[in-house]
């Protein structure tokens, strides 16, 4: 068996099993969006890392330097405020092959230094090698801080809960499926592939609000997303799909195309919005505080299984998520 | 000008100016073994990052999964242990080409399970993802713990203070150089480099002595390591050469060949020792102390070179240690 057929959650899975006996009281490892390390009485670290791979991840030609800094950044504070923690601090490693030109270097240093500054997040340190034959390759480790009662993890859905998103769905799948295609792309749409926001003040707005049960970050798409947070909670959810929020730009090139749209918001990956679970009978007065958008998909059931009603009430199959073997 | 020309210190050197004025008080970034993060008011964590490529760090015909695993870690939380830190958590992120088999992927985890169980050291997250024609790629991100008054810095040199490591030198370099050549190695000079033994309580004893002033690990050669002490504690040094302390091992397979030991002793690399500098008038009672070796091999000077002395009492060229690019 090779490594393709096991899976990443496969592995992820064997290793978490491996190393579970070592990891002390107080302190939360693999599972999560984040690590949790005890800082002091009141609060916490977090911590999270991500990898990004040339050819798997971004294609050199398809991603100008800036983006590609601002997005390796973007991604793992993406997972620090979901767990509704502040990021703080980074660790910037990559693997450069040696022709690469210092220009090149600059600029992509430049956009990561342009996130940093905007959430004054400071790099403490990293790594840079050169990789002969092989791709560039990006590891960035973020840490943020919460206050422990504000931590939201992705195990405290309770049934009754309200499945919501703060954020269009499927814009970032889809201007990667018309770039993959040499199709014109509207820059506004290609920013949400190439230069996603992270939702940071929204992120720890919410943690702090304890009507706000489960949350995590939308990486690999809702679908795939959506089955961790019933896994870990114990529990189902149903969706309902005609109530999945598409942009009116989702919608249309859609319609130009014949492309289901659900392809891209439920299966397609990298919106980087907020999935969470919020207490119904609170919903409405969290929603009337909050200073953004907030789409509720569904709700949590006491089950096991991720049901999704179409508009017209029946039960359809399953969509997955992104998976990267 | 290509990344190859700029090289590694000179991009890092570019990376912390452009982010210097992030930092906040209180917190260490870019420039020692690893960066200081706050805990409590008694206490920090400190965390270093490092990533190993295919073909730049190992090949993969020169070292067993386990040991490969192994080393991964090892050469991390060395990091760790050289600031007088106790190693507690890591992330492992892994970059892996989609045909490698399964079972290559549990000795890999296999290696590094084993040493993190000797040192209860919690594996807490992580990356994994496929690189389809790139090389393998392992980046590790260590976090350790320590009193702020046991904190051992790069900076904290002092002239007269003696130079000390704690290791013989030179025979990971040996071996590389015997492997590459394809020449018999006897396993325990090979474990030397593919299977290194990260000094975490000698670094945690020693961190925890005021004797000792400035330390760091033994990653790139005694010469290359000793000028980043040097240039951050404003201070020159005097070398001794004939106090390098070299094993007879070393000596032996130098002699057979014709090598000179210095070679690699000085500008060999992954020793992964610690290199200190010890206040001379307490040395000896420290010493008396101390559990394991210590080998003075010369002091700090007034000034801003490093100078080698050979057994004439001579003034010799400087070594250079290795680089990434």
């Amino acid at each position: 068996m090779n490594v393709k057929s096991l899976g990443e959650f496969g592995l992820i899975a064997e290793i978490k099993r491996k190393f579970e006996d070592i990891v002390p009281d107080g302190v939360e490892g693999i599972g999560d969006d984040c690590a949790v390390i005890p800082k002091d009485e009141f609060s916490s670290y977090v911590v999270t890392t991500d990898m990004l791979v040339e050819g798997r991840h971004f294609l050199l030609d398809k991603i100008s330097p800036q983006e590609l800094g601002y997005k390796s950044l973007a991604v793992n504070i993406s997972d620090v405020a979901s767990m509704g923690a502040v990021p703080r601090f980074t660790f910037l490693s990559i693997a450069i092959p040696p022709e690469t030109d210092k220009k090149w270097c600059e600029d992509f240093i430049e956009g990561y230094h342009s996130l940093s500054a905007e959430y004054n997040i400071a790099l403490l340190g990293g790594d840079t090698t050169a990789t002969d034959k092989g791709h560039l390759t990006i590891s960035v480790t973020a840490v943020g801080e919460v206050e422990n009662r504000n931590i939201k993890r992705r195990s405290a859905a309770s049934i009754g809960d309200l499945i919501v998103v703060n954020t269009m769905l499927g814009e970032s799948a889809l201007a990667l499926k018309m770039m993959m295609a040499e199709e014109y792309i509207e820059p506004e749409l290609l920013k949400k592939h190439n230069r996603p926001s992270p939702q940071i003040k929204e992120g720890v707005w919410l943690g702090s609000r304890a009507e706000v049960h489960a949350m995590m970050d939308i990486s690999d798409g809702v679908s795939s997303d959506l089955e961790h947070i019933c896994k870990l909670s114990g529990y189902g959810a149903t969706i309902y799909m005609d109530k999945i929020p598409h942009s009116d730009i989702l919608k249309q090139r859609c319609a130009e195309h014949g492309w289901d749209p659900l392809n891209f918001s439920l299966s397609g990956g990298e919106d980087y919005g907020l999935l969470m679970t919020i207490d119904a009978t609170r919903f409405e007065l969290l929603k009337s505080d909050y200073f953004g958008e907030l789409f509720p998909i569904g709700v949590i059931t006491d089950g096991d299984k991720i049901e999704y009603i179409n508009v017209l009430g029946e039960k359809i199959a399953q969509n997955k998520g992104f998976r990267h073997f």
